[in-house]
Parts: structure tokens; C-alpha cells; sequence
């Protein structure tokens, strides 16, 4: 039977189920990528699992999130981390070597392995043919110890591309066209697979800005085929060995069948504040704005920087906009330096900044209350800016750069410049100096790990009681993301290696009182979401700092996958309402009861719950396989390996 | 009769007073400066002055400090000040333009032009033959308002520079020794007039290194001649016009002779924590440190990074140190990639930052606790660089740039290098991209001042009380730093628009509860210090928040000249032991008595102070000038000038 690239990655690691859609399958994992803000958590889960040494072929620790460095705890994070790598035999990119995922695709991607990473966008490797797959800190760290990722079969959505892009539109323009008419839930229990003549006008770096942004449609990952574009790629990267040609079989159907022609795209901008929020730039045109900032994991690419050094070359930007410069990796900075995009961007007034995530997580750049800031980035979530009251839109760098110039939204098309031409380098500025390889095992054996005062050990986590009785703490809508559950910025981030302090950020852009009046009720409280509940970032976080304070149930109309896993790993039972009318009969402080909870779980997938409140019931469904089950009622996964022999 | 170059420039400019030293002088200001974390304070001022139009030649308002935009503070502060600079006829330099003193010399700096700033690094400007002295916010306000400067008459220290810098020896070591020599209060009181064969020697730039350290002297400024070095230096930034050649008469002399042989010099480094904890490096090679810094006013020219490019040039630094680039202009950078220089750091492992303070005032890329950080600083005090039990170190480029490459203080002759030779560009990049012009000013009075809700209002401050009776809530040792007083960081910095949120973090470093301490007593208290009371930053918020907290008199055995200044600006009395004995009888919380205060500081220049805890009465000082005594017991010069029609 012919099979799609997708099955082809999955059935040459499968370890355990088949390829039926929703069935559980086990796939064995080549690769692992983590970055400080997650990393921090999988070490130390490394450490409680006794691990001695990485089991698998790659695994790499990256440091891109916290960067700034505003007190000691960043620092230290970057310490403990550096010592941990060398313990359990894992490379470190140091600080200011770049961001995770386009640092990994240029050093260590290769077609046809698997990788799982504690980070949302670990999916853009999927640009080399790769199969990658965000997950939680403790999934990556299950990994690095050799266990198979279980995941439940997604169904396989094939996008058919054609015809190529014009002038002025760029690969952002495909993905915010994709959002734009699938939403931010589109892709939930599917990978994507791209395919069709299209392919041959996209670069790597193009794939992977498309691959990233999959995680804003939910998707569980996206897949390009490995074809000329990816040998091209890791020529320049001279690591041409590497390259295998994959793809799908020519006559492959995929379960869902989609269709989109390049050649009719135009310049595309998300408006404030969902990354789905797509209209085209000429809509908004003329809106006064104050900031453009350039770069992240969703524009990575010597080609995005280089492109918006060509648009503002000799010219000068807006007075009143700051122009930010965020490389994502000093790779391309180097290149970027070399070709003299650099000097180009810096007299046109930009504020060149290290390489990392920077503003993207809320880590340094954040506008001004109310004032409209347009970046290359992935997300633009309430708030994730670090400003509360933020205005953030999401474009090209095409866009991006004529704003600057401009200081209103500008469709570039109507700059009046000709598209530039880059000639781009045929290899890039290949520099290890800032990843430091993996110690051999006899000398890793030895490393002490560095914990400085604000590395805390993870927190004790009880089991699940058989009764769960307890108070609805708070309702949300649909769509809340994990930056609504446990933010990013720069007064949490740093607290990250820290779960007692962090647990009191938790919910509170949404409800500031939330750790209060969790620690009012030490026997437990319940959450009642949405659909989508806990979009956005991987970060594990979300789960354990709400459990720290005493989540145990959350029941939504639906959940964002990884936040879904996080849950389930960390002891907080996720239930669907069967009938989502029933969300709207539920009240904040009414209190819930779940009877025979450890039995009804593993006996069935459906159980009742009893509102004592308004004596109504509600049928609520899990979808937890027997292996979570036995997870969920020991507390969470490491206490249930804590307590087997 | 034969005069030294300070005497001209002071002569040139004087309103009021003669030379003797210890009288006071008014001097006619031709321009200012100031930066963001004390340019707000001053836009207020300003406001509250009811001033239409900048009366100054030329005023800049730069942005250097708040760079790291970690929430929405920084960015209303900027938007602030581009709107008060805009609406007071003074010049913008936008964020990431650059510090605001190599920026200033660049783009500003006149021969002969007197100047205040309020930062205490303004003195750097004595480099191209300005005489440029530190000062409190408000006396800029006065001088943008028109008025002059009044300060005591300085003597003149004449330094007398012979010989030839020998190889890996460069300015920062000529300011380490004189402060190895002379220590952080051996120019208080006191103008340093370099002159002499030594200067042929040196460069513009490197005058800059040797002028703006001058503050770690307690000096009330530095003056270098205008000489061929400064026609080059001028000429190179495209102003050879505003060259002239300014020097002493040939036979002047100096209240105070000294000579300085440059060809004796070794490389030098200035332990934790103080600037004149001076050592030769190789007393400490061998030292572990895990971060280097290059940049700031204290090393802040081309040759500066370039010389740090050519030493690690193909080279890779050490694995376990962060090695961190600040360029100081924007300027500086377009010409350091211009030449080559910033691929070279790439390419050895930098992390290349936006240009601006950073870390020399705790914004950014803090240490670990106790892990050896090598900077090319002014400044270690302790905590400054945000980590409050912090290891900071202060040396040359060539001396940071060695360590990069080692991993441990290393004196870079023993590098095994020949000493690099820098082929600087003729023609610096000259560009105002970053620099927003004054308006007309009809347009310029139609602007509205942009205040979001971080900007806050001056607070009320009362009249000095005839009777004080107070509680001593702190007693300090020698050379307590403005930095103790009211930190910079990141915590704090950002709130320097936000007196009472500010007023928080004061002393904190060295007493954790005196805010609460301060606010049990709210009939106002007094603090006891040592030498040097106050030394360090020209902030006045370290006079501004104790006030707002209650400080109504500081007793010392001395005090630093701007922070002095401030106290009396604010309405705080500052008085000196006469007999520097009593400072150890006095003891926290004891009761201070001063009776008919007002009168008694009106009539003469002492006055008892009667400690009723211990039944002793002590004789202290003031030396406040008629005007300053009629401020003070007005409860500050806002109040007064407000009094007054």
C-alpha cells in the first residue's frame, strides 16, 4: 500500500500499536533537543530517573530562553545546566550560541530521525524530513533514558502545494494563510504533510519557518520530504552525508486532503492577539506603530534577516519606531556579518541584539501599553510580549521591514523598491566554538552537578485520592494558553528551576487571586476549561506549578495535546464533557465530586460527575490509555517510577 | 600670570566668584546631557520649571540605561522622553543609539565648551578639552533652564605625563594606577589637568578612558588639552570645524604637582569591589572566571573592541566563559563591522548586545554568585552588577580578552601573541539615524508630554523643621556608594520614573528594613556616614527617595561632591563632624537634637548637635553656600523656585 512520509517516519521506529488513527503507538526516539526554561525541569528529572547516559544518538541542551541575566538565577540556571549536559552525556549550546530549533536543524538535523523536545516549536525540524514532536519535560527526559515516545496516531492531513510565491510574499505568508483558514485548533490530532510541485520554490529555512508555525495550528507536528532543497541545505552546512532523500510514495492518500496554490498568496499580518487572527496587510495599512522586531524560531533564516536588510539598505527607519534586530542564531549573525546585511541593518537604525529567543517569550523588547508592535514572530498571546495591555501583530519580514520605514503597517508591495535578489552565501560560517560536546562517559561519570541557591528539587506529589471532592477555583473560556496558565517574561522565567516561587504566577493574568485561593483549599480544586485548553507552548510548568498548588481534575470541552500529556504526567486527571453544553452550567466555588475516581478510571472512559452545588450530573469522558491511568492515580509518572523497583 | 587650562575654561565661562579654591564660582553652561535613568527626573523638573525652550546650546537627552524592556516601563519612559526632549527643544537619541558619553563626544563634544550631565561619567568630555562635571538632575534643569553652575572653586591637580605606553598596556591601566595610587576619594575637591609628552601618545579615545574614570577619583572633573589628537579625532567624525587648540600657558603650575611615567606601567586590575583595589594582573593569574565583559564609558572606542577582536581573532574562547560584547555607540559597531572586527568576535564566541550601559549598571548579563567576572568597567561596587554577592573585576580590553581566551585572569603578555596593530578607518561612520533633531520651536510648543502610568509626579517635599529631633535609623562606614543608597538593577531602574515605588528599594543593600524602619518614624530621621558619604553615580533619586522616606539630615565625616549637592537640592542638611571622633560615639537609634536649625545655618558654619540617648554634644559643619541654605530650609530648590514669582 502506498504510505505517506509521515507513516514511513513512524513505521521505521515503530516499537509498539499500529497506524490506525487514535490507536496508542510507541516510537522509538533518535534525537532530543531542550532549551533552559523546560531543560532545567528534564535534568533534574534525569537526576530523580538515576540516569547515568543519554541512550540516545543526539541530545542536545540548548540555553536561548533566558538570556538577560537581570540578577544571579539565569546565570546559575546556565551552570547547572552546562554541568548536567556533561553528566548524563548530552552537547551544550551555550548562551548566545542561538535558538534551539534553527541552531539544531544547522548542526544536527537529519532526514528521517526522530527527536522530541520539551519546546512547542521542536516540530520545525520536520523542514529536513525529520519527525519531531514537542513535548513535556518529562516525555524528552523518558527519552534521553531510552523509553518510546507513546503518543496516540494522528491522523495524516495532506497540503498540496502549487504554484509559487510572488514578489513581496514569503513563507510567514504561508503559514498565516494556513491559520488563517484552520485556526489555532486545525491541526489538533494531525500531522501535516506538505507536498506537490509547490515544494520546489521553498528553501529549507522556508519549510522550517512553515514546519514552526504548525504548532500554532495545534498540529502534532508537520513533515516535508527530504528532496533537493534539504541536500542544498546541509551542503552549505557541510554536512551533505547526511542527507538521505525521503518522501511519500507517489500514488500516497492522506486522510485529509487540503489544497493550497502560492501563486494567489498576498502579504499577510495576524492582528492582536491570536496568531489565527489573519487578515491581509492592506487591510490594515496606515496603523501608527512604535516597534518591528526581527527574527525568532518562526523567521530563522539567513533569508529573513537578509531580506529585511536589503528592504531599509541606505534608507533610514522611522523616528518614532525601535527597530529590533533578534538573530536566532550567531551562525547566521556570522553569515549575516559576513555578506554585510549587518552593516546594512545597523545604519539603517536597528537595535542589534544576541542571539536567542528574546522578546518572543517575553524576554526583553516589550512595547509600550497599547502600542502596536509588529514581529516576525510565532505567537502574539496576551501579554507574552511582557507588557500586560500589548498589541502585538505577527508578519513577514517583508512586512516587518517596510513598517520600520514607514512607521505605519505597509503592505511592501507598495514601498515602490523592485523585490530585492540576496545572493545568499553557498556555506555557511560552520563554528562550534559555542557547543561544547558531550564528555567521554568515564569523565561524565565524574561531573558534580552545579546547583546554585535557585535550583529547588521537584516537589512531592501525592496520590490521586479515590474521592475527589473539591471547588471549581476557576472557569475559562476556550483557547487559553499555557502563557495564561504559568507566563513566560522576565519576572517568571528566571523562577523556572523554581517551583515554589513560580507557583505564584500561576492563572494570574487570568485570575490574579488564583494561588491565594488555592492555598485556601489544601484538600484539592478543580479547573473547568474550554476548548483547546492549553494551547501554545510545551512547557510542562503549566502542569506541575498549578499541582504544586493543588489542581487535581481539569475538565474542558477540549485539549491542546501536550498540555494534555503534561497533565496526565504530572497527576491532574484531563476530562472531556461528553456533552459540552454542560460547561455552561457550571459555576465558579460550585463543588464537584468524583466517586470510585481510580477504579472508574481504569475500568472504563466515561465517569460521572456530581455538581453537590446544583445536585446536577454531568457525564465527562478521559482518554487516558492504561499505562496514563496507572501514571494519574500514583501521582504522576515519576512517582510511579519512584515507586517501582 | 600664567594659567592652566582649567582656569581658561572656567575664566571663559564665568558668571559669578573668582578662582580662589573653596569659593564658589557660577559658570556659564553651553551644553548638557542627560540619560534616561536620570533624564526623566530632569523632563519633570523641567515641567515644574514651566520652561518653554532649552536655553543651552545644545542639550541631548540620551537613552542607555533601561534597554532591557523587560515589561512596558522602559518603553514609556523612552516615549516619554523622545516627547519632553521633542517639547524642550533638546535632541533625542533614540535606544540603542549608544552611551550617552562616547555618543555625546562623537556626535557633540566642542573644545571649550563647558557642559553638566547628570551622570557622574559627563567629566569623559574633559577628553576633547571640555570641562564637563557630573551633576544632580536638577542642577541640569537649571542650566537647560538658562541658569549657571554654581560649585566650589576646585584645586587644579596637574598630572604630568611622560614616556610612551609599552605594549598590552593601555589607558585603563593609566586610571588604575592613579587610582591604585590616590584611591576612590584622592580628586575630591579637585579639577586633574593632564598635560606633558606622555599625551602625544594617546588618543582622543583613550583620554576618554582616562577622563571619564576620573569620577572613581572623586574628581569634579578631568581636563586634556585640545591638541593635534583631537583635531584627528574631530576630523574623523566629519567636524573638523568645531576644532581649536586649547592648552595651558607653558609655565603654569598646579595647586598639586604630579608625574605619571607611562613607560613604567604594567597591565593592572582592580580587585572586588572597589575601583582602587588595584593589583598587577599577573599578582592574580590563575584566577577561574566564567564571564568577561567588554564595553561601557570606561572602554568605550573602536580600538577598544578592536583590539579585543584582534587578540581572539581565529581563536576560540574558553567553554566555561559568557563572553559578552557591548558596543558603546551605534556608531562604534557600523564601524566595527565595517572593518571586520565584529565577525572576528562572532567567530570567536561573543555575544555581540545591543549598544547601551548593560551590565555596568546591573541591566543585564549578571553573574553567578561568587564567580569571577572580568570587566572593562568603571565600576565594581558591590551588588552594581546585579548580583548582589557579586565577584566583579575592572581591567583593559587587552587584559578581558586574554582571560576570554584562557578561562582564568591571565596577563596578556604572556599570551605568546605579538601585540596587535589596529589599522582604525580614517573616517568614523558618521550617522544620525538615531539622533531626532530639536522641532522649530512653534512646533516644538505644540507637543504633548507622553506619560504613561509609570510616570509619576515630583513628590511634595516640606520646609525644614526649626526644631529636628530625630532618630538615627542608619550609620554607614566610609565610602558608602550612591548604589547603596538607591540601587540600580533591574528590579529598581526601571522605577526611576516612580518615586514612591522606588523609595522601596532604598538602602536596602545595606539594611533591609529601613523603608519600613523610615516609615515608623514619619516625623523624619537622620543618618550618620563616614568619608566619601555618597560617592559613585550622579543619581539624585539617592537624595530624592531617603527624603521622600523622611531623611531630613545626614551627618559624615565627608561627603562625594554630586551627592552632597543633591542632599541640599532636596532640602536634606548635610553636615560634617568637626572632630571625626564623635562619628564612633553615636549609635543606631540614638536621638538627634539640632536646635533653631534654620537660623543656625543661616548665621554661621557650625552648629551643635545634641545627642539627648547619650547626653554628648557634638560640633558639626555645613558647607552650604547662602543660596543652598535658603533651598534647604525651603525643603529643596523645587519649593523654593516654586515660593518665589
Amino acid at each position: 500500500m502506498a504510505r505517506t512520509l509521515a507513516h514511513k517516519l513512524i513505521a521505521s521506529h515503530l516499537v509498539d500499536g499500529d497506524l490506525t488513527p487514535g490507536s496508542e503507538v510507541a516510537i522509538a526516539i533518535d534525537q532530543t533537543l531542550t532549551q533552559d526554561a523546560t531543560g532545567t525541569l528534564v535534568m533534574q528529572e534525569l537526576e530523580a530517573l538515576g540516569l547515568t547516559r543519554a541512550r540516545t544518538e543526539t541530545s542536545v541542551q540548548y540555553v536561548d530562553h533566558n538570556l538577560l541575566q537581570a540578577d544571579e538565577k539565569n546565570a546559575e540556571d546556565h551552570n547547572f545546566l552546562r554541568s548536567a549536559s556533561q553528566r548524563f552525556g548530552a552537547w551544550f549550546s551555550k548562551p548566545g550560541n542561538g535558538v534551539s530549533h534553527p541552531t539544531h536543524m544547522q548542526r544536527f538535523g537529519v532526514p528521517g530521525k526522530t527527536m522530541v523536545g520539551s519546546d512547542s516549536h521542536t516540530c520545525a525540524a520536520g523542514s529536513l524530513g525529520m519527525l519531531a514532536i514537542g513535548v513535556g519535560g518529562l516525555e524528552v527526559a523518558l527519552a534521553i533514558a531510552g523509553h518510546p515516545l507513546r503518543v496516540r496516531m494522528p491522523e495524516i492531513w495532506g497540503v498540496r502545494l502549487t504554484g509559487e510565491l510572488p514578489p513581496w510574499v514569503s513563507a510567514k505568508d504561508v503559514i498565516l494563510e494556513m491559520l488563517r483558514r484552520h485556526g489555532v485548533s486545525g491541526g489538533i490530532g494531525r500531522i501535516i504533510e506538505y507536498h506537490g510541485p509547490g515544494l520546489s520554490g521553498l528553501s529549507a529555512m522556508d519549510r522550517h519557518v512553515i514546519a514552526n508555525m504548525g504548532a500554532e495550528l495545534g498540529a502534532t507536528t508537520s513533515v516535508f520530504p527530504s528532496d533537493s532543497a534539504v541536500r542544498d541545505f546541509l551542503r552549505a552546512e557541510g554536512r551533505e552525508d547526511d542527507f538521505e532523500p525521503l518522501a511519500a510514495d507517489a500514488d500516497a492518500t492522506y486522510d485529509v486532503e487540503d489544497h493550497l496554490d502560492l501563486s494567489a498568496l498576498e502579504p499577510l499580518i495576524a492582528r492582536p492577539s491570536a496568531p489565527d487572527n489573519v487578515v491581509p496587510v492592506h487591510e490594515v495599512a496606515g496603523t501608527d506603530i512604535s516597534q518591528v522586531v526581527i527574527g525568532s524560531s518562526a523567521n530563522p533564516g539567513l533569508r529573513d534577516f537578509a531580506i529585511a536588510a536589503a528592504i531599509v539598505r541606505g534608507r533610514q527607519t522611522d523616528h518614532a519606531v525601535s527597530f529590533d534586530i533578534n538573530p536566532t542564531s550567531r551562525e547566521i549573525l556570522e553569515d549575516l556579518t559576513r555578506m554585510g546585511a549587518t552593516f546594512d541593518l545597523i545604519a539603517a537604525g536597528a537595535r542589534i541584539h544576541q542571539a536567542g529567543c528574546m522578546g518572543c517569550i517575553g524576554m526583553g523588547q516589550a512595547p509600550a501599553v497599547g502600542q502596536n508592535s509588529l514581529r516576525t514572530f510565532p505567537r502574539n498571546f496576551p501579554g507574552r510580549s511582557g507588557t500586560r495591555e500589548d498589541s502585538v501583530w505577527l508578519c513577514s519580514p517583508e512586512t516587518a521591514a517596510a513598517a520600520a520605514l514607514t512607521g505605519v503597517i505597509t503592505d511592501p508591495r507598495e514601498l515602490g523598491q523592485d523585490y530585492p535578489e540576496l545572493a545568499l552565501p553557498e556555506k555557511a560560517s560552520m563554528n562550534t566554538a559555542m557547543l561544547v560536546p558531550p564528555l567521554p562517559e568515564e569523565q561524565a561519570r565524574a561531573v558534580e552537578l552545579i546547583k546554585g541557591p535557585n535550583i529547588t528539587a521537584l516537589p512531592d506529589f501525592q496520590q490521586l485520592p479515590d474521592e475527589l471532592s473539591a471547588p471549581v477555583l476557576l472557569k475559562t473560556g476556550d483557547d487559553i494558553s499555557t502563557d495564561e496558565i504559568s507566563p513566560a517574561g522576565a519576572e517568571a522565567l528566571p523562577l523556572r528551576s523554581n517551583i515554589p516561587a513560580l507557583a505564584e504566577f500561576t492563572f494570574t493574568r487570568v485570575s490574579p487571586d488564583y494561588p491565594r485561593r488555592a492555598r485556601d483549599h489544601p484538600d484539592g480544586h478543580i479547573v473547568v476549561g474550554g476548548h483547546n485548553y492549553g494551547q501554545g507552548s510545551s512547557r510542562e510548568h503549566a502542569a506541575i506549578t498549578p499541582r504544586y498548588l493543588g489542581l487535581r481534575a481539569v475538565i474542558a470541552k477540549s485539549f491542546a495535546r501536550i498540555h494534555w500529556q503534561n497533565l496526565a504526567n504530572f497527576g491532574i486527571v484531563p476530562l472531556e464533557f461528553t456533552d459540552p453544553e454542560d460547561y455552561a452550567d457550571i459555576r465558579l466555588d460550585d463543588t464537584l465530586v468524583l466517586e470510585d475516581l481510580r477504579e472508574a478510571l481504569a475500568t472504563g472512559t466515561e465517569l460521572d460527575v456530581h455538581n453537590t452545588t446544583r445536585d446536577h450530573t454531568y457525564r465527562v469522558r478521559h482518554r487516558l490509555s492504561p499505562k496514563q491511568v496507572e501514571a494519574v492515580v500514583a501521582g504522576g509518572v515519576i512517582p510511579l517510577l519512584a515507586s517501582q523497583p
